[in-house]
C-alpha cells in the first residue's frame, strides 16, 4: 500500500507538490481543509505522514504550524524547500488575448501584481491557488485564468499560458514532513553517513521559552550552541502576551553532523537556562530551494 | 491642516484603525492598494506619515514590509500593537438567524473557523476585511454578513451582530509608524523622560546581514547587545538564497532608556561584525496590545 500523506489545500496545491517532491511521486496525498485537520488526521493514525509549510520568504513564518506542533506529539522527520513560481493557467486552446479576469489566493495575486497590471487583467480572490484552477476547470470559462503551480494545471487538465508570473524572484516556501513517531527513523542511522563523500548534515528544530524579565537570557541560551560550534539556520522570537509580564517563545534550528554527542548535550544545557524546551525533530538537512 | 497618513487597505481596515489609535482620531487617513504604494506615497511627500503592520501573533512577521523599509529611506518613528478582534457585521435590523453566508479575508475566515462552523454559515473569500463590509453595505443584502473590525461597521453604517468571533484569543498585530525624516522628532528629546515617574523606554529597530559560512557570527553579533545589558524584544533570521552560499538577514529590536550612549555604541560595535547594518528607527516603546 502506498504511503498516505495529509496536506492543507486542494489537489494541486503547493503543499501537495511539496509532499510528492519530498516523499516520492507514488504517494497517496490526502487533502485537508485546515492545518488543524492535517495534524488531527496524522495524530489519529489516518495517514502516515503530513507535509505543511513553515515559512515563506515573502510572507514569513507560519506561527500556526508551530502552535500545532507544540500541541500534538508529532515529530519533524524531513524538510523540503520549494521555489514558488506561479503560472497563468487557462482552458486548453484559450489564448492570452481571450483572458479578462484572473482568480487566485490573495497572496499569489499580490505577488504577481505588477505583471497582472501590465496585462490589464482584473483580479478576483479565491480561497486557494489550486482551488481557483479546480473551479476554472469546472466552469468551462474561456475568458478567465487562474494563478497556481504547473502541477495544478496538470491535475485539472488545463494549460499553462505563462510561467514565472511573480514580480519578485526570491519566493520560496520551506515545508516540513511530520510523523507520529520519530524513532521510525532512528537517529543512529541518521548520524554519520554511509557515503563518506556526502556526509549527512542533520537539522535539529527546537522550541524554547524564556522569561522577558531576565536580562541576557537569550544570550545565555545561544551560548549553549555557540560554545559547541553548532551553527544556527533559524532563530525567531515570538512574544507571548501575559497578564503582568510577557514571556518569549523561540523557534530555533541548528545543524550538526553529530547529534548524539554535541547536539543532544546542547539541548540538555539549554534545559538549564530555559523553563521549557521542546525538541521538534532531528532530520536530514535540505533547505536549498528546488 | 490635519496630518495625512497612508495605509494599505480600504477605509475601516485594521491599519486604518491602528493609524488613528497611534496618531489621533483627527488625522486624515489615505487608503492605498498595496504596501508598495504606501511607501511610494510617503517617500514622494504626498503624505506625512504611514502606518503598516509588521507582525501578527498568528501569521508571523510580514517580510515584505521589511524589504520596503530597506529599499526606501524612511524611518520608524512609533509603534502600536492592536488586539485583533473580528466582529460579525450585517445590515441594520438583520438578525443572526437571517445570515446564510459570511465574507472576509481568508485569514479572518480561518481565525473564526470553529465559530462559523458552529453557526452553520457558508464562507466566501474577499480581498480584505473592510472591503467585505464595504461590498456588503453596497449590496443591501440581508442574508449575508462580513467579518471585520467594529470600526469598519461604523465606517459603513452597518451593525455589529457579534463581537470576538475568533477561535484563539491571542491575536494581535504590531503596527509601525513611518516618516521621511527621523530628525523631525530629535532623539535628544526622546532620551530621558520629562516625567520621572514614567521614564520613556526607547525601542531601536535594526536590520543587519551575516554570512552563513562564518561560524558563531550571530553569537558575536548578539554579544554586542548582551555586553551592554541591552534587552532584545525581537530577533528573526531570514535566509537570503544566493548562487553559491546563503547569507542571512536579521531583524532585531532592542530597548534602552539611554540611546545616545549605550544604544548608539552597540550599533557601532555591530558594524564591526556585520557586513551590513541599517538603523530603521528609534522610537518610544509601545508594544503591549491595546
Amino acid at each position: 500500500m502506498s504511503q498516505r500523506v495529509a496536506y492543507q489545500g486542494e489537489p494541486g496545491a503547493y503543499s501537495d507538490l511539496a509532499a510528492r517532491e519530498a516523499l516520492g511521486r507514488e504517494i497517496e496525498t490526502v487533502p485537508c481543509e485546515s492545518f488543524d485537520a492535517v495534524f488531527e488526521r496524522l495524530a489519529a493514525g489516518e495517514v502516515e505522514r503530513a507535509v505543511v509549510p513553515v515559512e515563506n520568504s515573502l510572507a514569513g513564518t507560519i506561527h500556526r504550524v508551530y502552535d500545532l506542533l507544540l500541541r500534538h506529539d508529532l515529530s519533524i522527520v524531513g524538510e523540503r524547500t520549494l521555489a514558488i513560481s506561479h503560472c497563468l493557467i487557462a482552458a486548453p486552446g484559450v489564448h492570452l488575448a481571450d483572458i479578462r479576469v484572473v482568480r487566485s489566493h490573495p497572496h499569489a495575486l499580490a505577488q504577481c501584481e505588477h505583471r497582472l497590471r501590465e496585462l490589464g487583467l482584473a483580479v478576483e480572490v479565491a480561497a486557494d491557488t489550486a482551488g481557483a484552477v479546480k473551479a476554472l476547470a469546472a466552469s468551462g470559462r474561456r475568458d478567465a485564468a487562474a494563478l497556481a503551480s504547473a502541477w495544478a494545471a496538470e491535475v485539472y487538465g488545463l494549460d499553462v499560458l505563462q510561467t514565472a508570473m511573480e514580480d519578485h524572484v526570491h519566493n520560496y516556501t520551506r515545508f516540513i514532513v511530520l510523523a507520529r513517531d520519530a524513532t521510525a527513523e532512528p537517529l543512529e542511522a541518521l548520524d554519520g553517513a554511509d557515503d563518506a563523500d556526502a556526509p549527512t548534515e542533520l537539522k535539529v528544530s527546537v522550541a524554547f521559552s524564556l522569561d522577558a524579565n531576565v536580562p541576557g537570557a537569550l544570550f545565555r541560551a545561544l551560548a549553549v550552541f555557540a560554545l559547541r560550534d553548532l551553527d544556527l539556520t533559524k532563530i525567531e522570537s515570538r512574544p507571548l502576551p501575559g497578564e503582568e509580564s510577557w514571556a518569549y517563545m523561540f523557534h530555533l534550528d541548528f545543524v550538526t553532523d553529530d547529534f548524539a554527542a554535541r547536539g543532544a548535550r546542547a539541548l540538555e544545557h539549554l534545559g538549564e537556562v530555559a523553563p521549557v524546551v521542546e525538541l521538534l525533530g532531528v532530520y536530514p538537512r535540505d533547505d536549498r530551494p528546488h
